[in-house]
């Protein structure tokens, strides 16, 4: 079955091949993928759409001497695969095994690493004109997706590059998606490229037509010049990208190797910023993931057969327990209203989509414009929910300080994939976010402990006149058995879930279980332990965390946060603040470095932050 | 000579003037404006860009019922000016006086508040929206410049809005300027619009020639046929804006108040998104800022005859020190290169860029995009550094983390205005700085006690590989007597200033001066202090600190940024993880709310952190 993926262990291996033999190894890809990823699970539709356009590119390119940046990088596994990855494969996005996103530890062909979107063109800029001053030739590729696209950066990195005139080459893998449908003007403007006939053939005789319009002439008999000199993909259409001082070359068919070596020769010779703008279908070649390429985006291990999930999993995810909530609020109060950046449906948005179209916005992958523009309404009287993944939310870091927190406005920020997210790895853990949102005036953070409370929660949130942020984590809530009292979450309050004299554990979110794990081992060792829920991490209920440590020494505090600006600081903060120096805290937390990727109990192991990992060094640190 | 203003407290008086009335109003107002900001200083330039646009659309509109949102904000004062504030305007950005921005507490004519760029598209679709969905009716107005129109999240919103076929109207305000010159393919693309008649006054058998054009004729036909039945400024080239679903009116003489009146009044009945492009001139009837535009952006009390600036300051300023140092090691390193997000002047790049034009990059307002850029170039062998004021870096919190600091990329990152800036108040202090970029691993904090210690560290930064962040603030720099050693500045060490066995400060910064004032105080009490400039927020020089604290059981940290996450918050961490639990440790730091403007030195004493403020704190501590 795999007659020439096995002899493709670098991009040389290609330029063998005739397009016949190529077109095979594209079907082979394709399968290798799907036997692989079924396993491991992983990013399957953006791969499976993007396996011809890989093969040409490394065909007609001289990877690593030229270089190939891959934007959001969840799209590199044929890259992988063809670069001499193919038989470490099946450890991907397992902890030591390959990364599912680009790494360049791991090979010379990985150049720039990415995880999220929007980035490499600036990163891609940078390199051209690095290498325009150090004298050297070689070319630098972005390939990037259209939903990347209406990534903020992304626009400004074009800007500076089409006034460049460096030579430089942006790859448009246009599919139409983000994750889910894509959206937005720009979108539109795609669609009119890619669908409209007569919109992306020019007749014959047009270059002498416009020549008549003084109106739009010279820019474009300019563009059509430049163009009919080099290839015959070539027209008005791409004036957008013309007009900021890009070669425009599309659409080109993303699943033709012929078509797409010619062009990519021809764009190789080329001079000054160019982009070649290629139609892909994501999913292509699984029938499952064509038709269903939003669930198949990034997906768990499934059986190929029928595409099915296997899940093992029992309860209620986070994303679904808050889906549904805001479901119920918003049936009580028309001023709810809902934004996603292009993920409705990882967030738990889709049934208030469904339900609620005309107050449900999907800005596309904009964090900084879906922050802002979340302000926006709340100052007009809405009230709006923004659903972001913890880690995206760090791009609207200042639109949540400038925007919102500045003018105290009502937005509810419910911050999803907060902490370890697991096999995504280091560009995706959402362990930044208590500490970036901390150090911001105005903001309260709440962090529930489990499903339950995170419904009180945004009660509550919704009930405020001023901005919140509620995080949890990724995957399956638990409830916990101990009390959930409403009325306490509305005054902002922790609560004291036992009562020892020995040491103090105070506790944020998912940590919460685990401290009463921790709590139970130390009882057995005879230690008695006061085990707190802290709730809220601004503002830290002041009132019961130092009444109940009053006769204790020992502090431990427990969060899935970076320790530096963390939970744990907020404590030592205000024991600070109120003069009580004498206390001994220890921060559970992880520590100052960029989590791998791997099964999340598997990292909390590492650091020691499982349960018996934080047993045993309260142990240690008691005696 | 003030004939017109005095009888202007409100929009509604306008609405009762002749155009020339408006005219002679014009010029009363830049009058009044030069005559006020000569003396309290501000932003300049470019409100008297916008003296004719801001009259003609408070004529036309009828705020507060319409909502007009100023991007940036620092061209409000006319519109301050007319709507009541006129008596307030000599207390402009003083203590407790107007400020330098919309505020909302000022005025019902405020209705969203702003300062860093490219926020209002996104805040009025959010405006707009929210009157759709309340079944409201009113205008929704965003005001932009074309430098802040650089910006990705303006992209970002246009996108969105573009789609959304809400009414709503941009004003983009084109004065071809950021702060500085305008750069990038956008400003092309404005500037052919401005410049080639050709491009923008269609032939009246335009249409009908475009019709036979398949390639452009559909889109650009319906385009020419809306605007034709509504005014008579309309065009091809608009097709970027167009493409994104806006309708484009333009280009409208900025400076005409019938001209804009008109196209306001037309715009006014459109449906859908409308972008407006006026042509303006920045500095407009002041011949020094219409001349320097740059240099009377924004700046200090000045003689109206002279247009030169009345300096009391004597010495070098932070961001001059930065720009020379910069310029000495660039001539020994030919790897150096520079970048500037529109503030090659601000920043002290002015020379440099002069200098070496194709090592410097002025990359428009685009932090994001700055910052990612900078990670391409450093991947590729470049020692590139990032110019940039603290508050604006918000903006690239994400890249910093993910583009540059995961890759582990020696990027050099100085922050100017660092700390309390004064009068652009509120929006503009850099006091949030240590705070986000401390959690971000593996990236360096320097933060130099003086101009000097700028200078070495600026030698160390450049010695390194890996990122580091050097910050300083606003403003002359006084260099202290203490040592300077550079060969502990690359051992990463704390300099131990001062010895005494009663309590210890331990500053950064600019706060190092105050710590040696307020242990001579101490001193005079009989008190014993150890003062350590700490140099390093990152990594902290644990070995020098801890030595020096063995002994000493009352702690000061003393910084000019808040207090969570900041500076103190890393001693508390420190002394935790060392489990050194028994000290008292007292963190002097701006207070977890937002810092209004007014002179630096009234903002540290109103929240006692002058050097009296903290010397009576400390000295009833140690009480």
């Amino acid at each position: 079955m795999y007659r020439i993926i096995t002899k493709v262990n670098s991009p040389e291996d290609l330029r063998e091949l005739s397009y016949e033999d190529l077109r095979r190894l594209s079907k082979e890809i394709r399968n290798f993928l799907l036997e692989s990823v079924s396993k491991t699970g992983g990013h399957l539709a953006s791969n499976l759409g993007i396996v011809e356009l890989t093969l040409a590119l490394h065909r007609v390119f001289n990877s690593p001497n030229d270089k190939i940046i891959w934007d959001v990088g969840h799209q590199a596994y044929v890259h992988k695969i063809i670069t001499g990855r193919k038989d470490k494969f099946h450890t991907l996005r397992q902890f030591k095994g390959l990364s599912g996103f680009p790494k360049c530890k791991e090979s010379v062909h990985d150049c720039f690493e990415t995880g999220h979107s929007s980035t490499s063109i600036s990163a891609g800029l940078g390199m051209a004109l690095a290498r325009d001053l150090k004298g050297e030739k070689y070319s630098v590729l972005s390939i990037i997706g259209d939903g990347a696209l209406t990534g903020g950066m992304a626009f400004e990195a074009l800007n500076h590059a089409g006034h460049s005139e460096t030579d430089f080459i942006v790859i448009l893998n246009d599919n139409e998606m983000s994750i889910s449908e894509n959206v937005g003007g720009l979108s539109k403007y795609l669609n009119r490229l890619r669908t409209d006939p007569t919109y992306f053939k020019m007749k014959d005789d047009v270059e002498q037509i416009l020549s008549k319009i003084p109106a739009i002439g010279k820019s474009v008999v300019k563009t059509a010049q430049k163009a009919k000199e080099t290839i015959k993909y070539f027209f008005v259409p791409g004036v957008l990208f013309e007009e900021l001082g890009f070669t425009y070359i599309g659409p080109v068919n993303g699943h033709d190797i012929k078509e797409l070596t010619d062009v990519f020769k021809r764009a190789k010779k080329m001079k000054g910023p160019i982009l070649i703008h290629t139609i892909t279908k994501k999913g292509k070649g699984y029938r499952f993931a064509e038709r269903y390429p939003d669930k198949f985006h990034g997906i768990g291990p499934f059986a190929l057969e029928t595409g099915k999930k296997i899940e093992k999993t029992e309860g209620q995810t986070y994303s679904n327990i808050f889906g549904d909530t805001l479901l119920e609020l918003a049936e009580e109060n028309s001023d709810i209203v809902a934004i996603t950046a292009a993920m409705p449906s990882g967030t738990g948005l889709s049934k208030f989509a469904e339900k609620y179209p005309e107050r449900f916005f999907d800005v596309g992958i904009a964090e900084q414009h879906g922050v802002t523009f979340a302000a926006g309404l709340a100052s007009n009287g809405l009230r709006p929910v923004f659903a972001v993944y913890s880690t995206f939310l760090q791009r609207g870091y200042d639109q949540v300080l400038h925007d919102v927190c500045l003018q105290n406005l009502p937005v509810v920020l419910c911050i999803d994939r907060a902490g370890i997210v697991g096999h995504d790895g280091e560009t995706h853990h959402g362990v930044f976010d208590l500490s970036f949102l901390s150090n911001i005036p105005n903001i309260k953070i709440a962090v529930p402990k489990d499903g339950k409370e995170l419904r009180s929660m945004m009660k509550y949130a919704f009930s405020q006149k001023s901005p919140i942020a509620i995080r949890y984590p990724r995957g399956i809530s638990k409830d916990l058995t101990t009390e959930n009292n409403i009325d306490d979450i509305y005054d902002e309050r922790a609560e004291v879930i036992s009562i020892g004299k020995d040491a103090c554990i105070i506790a944020v979110g998912k940590m919460v279980a685990r401290a009463i794990e921790v709590s139970k081992l130390l009882k057995k060792d005879g230690i008695e332990t006061t085990v707190i829920n802290a709730r809220f991490v601004k503002p830290l209920d002041k009132d019961t965390i130092l009444s109940s440590i009053k006769d204790i020494n020992n502090i431990f505090t427990m969060e899935d946060n970076v320790k530096i600006g963390g939970f744990g600081s907020q404590i030592l903060n205000m024991l600070s603040s109120n003069e009580i120096g004498s206390k001994n805290v220890k921060v559970f937390a992880f520590p100052d470095k960029f989590i791998e990727h791997g099964e999340t109990e598997t990292l909390f192991k590492n650091y020691n932050l499982d349960t018996e990992g934080i047993y045993k060094q309260i142990i240690s640190y008691l005696k």
